[in-house]
């Protein structure tokens, strides 16, 4: 079966105070959703509709911001910084984002992500008598890779991880490749259509087969203590 | 515009000296690949048919493959190894693979992914009279998050960076995320349909803008002078 990303479009300029979750069910009514979507929402609208806004007016400001934002710093070079967030994410800036906000504004993470997600679904399947999965995204550099790409910082109605542990390959051998990051390759796929510049928040994802269950998106970050990179 | 993913399907266990391509592009032809339309195609079929394998009878003798495939090691952890390939990638054993291989048998990395990639486009574009993308994709580990995603180890036809330095935001401020991995956001997008157990070695993305031209998917290696996880 193909899968198939629909932006999901019409939903403007949110502001502070916002019912974000009203303004995607409208916007997804000409999307038809139906049971099984995902609908990835990225973190930008989520933060902006939850108030999670600073100032900043200068650059000096937006360093303040993002030391205070961050519960631990991994690396330092020059202006740049990166951090463990307070959910535990790895990222650059703990997060904090100066782009596609007014003015002497930045625009902080979500307090709990996986808690907007929640809230996002519940009106949605509400609304469309379905069950769906819900990931709000943000866009992360990575070590040794150039460039970035969208990840789940929330997720809700779904595991983000697909554990394949004692699946058979082809030839009746365990798979060695055993968790995938389902909930990643879902918020990748998703940014093909969001795009940065364009002002598509969100997108509809049909097709895919995704483990539901009740997960959180900080089942994908690597226990410190195991991770060979900190 | 939405964007559409289909399994490629028929092709059938790959050996060592079939024509991947000619192979593909009958498995292609219920599919109508059009202009523009990227081809994912994942690395184990590739490394098969170009015969990029190794014998390794015992845990021993793939250690040993893993360490004569390694160009470099970065972390070792019980037998986990942590490596630099040949080709400048960091991931986990030297890409040296177990699964959906017989008994007795190891796939490696492609010589050359690049020109892997390049050797598929140009015949599918020939058959079809059409210009594509190719990318050769590969399941990697991450620092810092859980569970694997497929990225881009080979391209053609296509940057796969893509670069929106100079692009101003909604505000009309420059956007902060200038570089998106678009080649890996293709690759984890067409994991959703391949899958590890499914016997689906290839996938063709429909409604995906990209930059076309000729890059180089070791453009997405992260210089090693400027990163900070190594």
């Amino acid at each position: 079966m193909n899968v198939s990303i629909f932006p999901v479009t019409g939903i403007g300029e949110v502001q502070p105070g916002d019912d974000l979750p009203a303004l995607l069910v409208e916007a997804l009514r000409p999307l038809s959703p139906g049971d099984g979507d995902v609908l990835v929402v990225t973190q930008k609208v989520v933060s902006k509709a939850e108030g999670a806004i600073a100032t900043a007016a200068s650059e000096a400001d937006y360093r303040a911001v993002v030391e205070r934002e961050a519960a631990a710093v991994l690396r330092r070079r020059g202006p740049m910084v990166i951090t463990v967030t307070k959910h535990g994410f790895v990222c650059a800036n703990a997060g904090v984002d100066r782009s596609n906000v007014p003015q002497g504004q930045v625009v902080l993470l979500p307090t709990n992500p996986d808690r907007s997600a929640h809230s996002i679904r519940l009106r949605v399947e509400r609304e469309f008598g379905i069950a769906i999965a819900v990931i709000v995204t943000d866009t992360f550099g990575r070590a040794w890779r150039q460039g970035l790409v969208d990840v789940a910082i929330g997720v809700s109605g779904m595991l983000p991880i697909l554990d394949l542990r004692g699946t058979p390959d082809m030839n009746g051998r365990l798979l060695e490749v055993t968790e995938v990051a389902i909930a990643d390759e879902l918020a990748a796929a998703a940014e093909l259509v969001v795009g940065k510049a364009s002002g598509i928040p969100a997108a509809l994802i049909k097709g895919v087969n995704y483990p539901r269950g009740d997960g959180r998106a900080t089942d994908l970050i690597r226990p410190p203590a195991t991770d060979l990179f900190r």
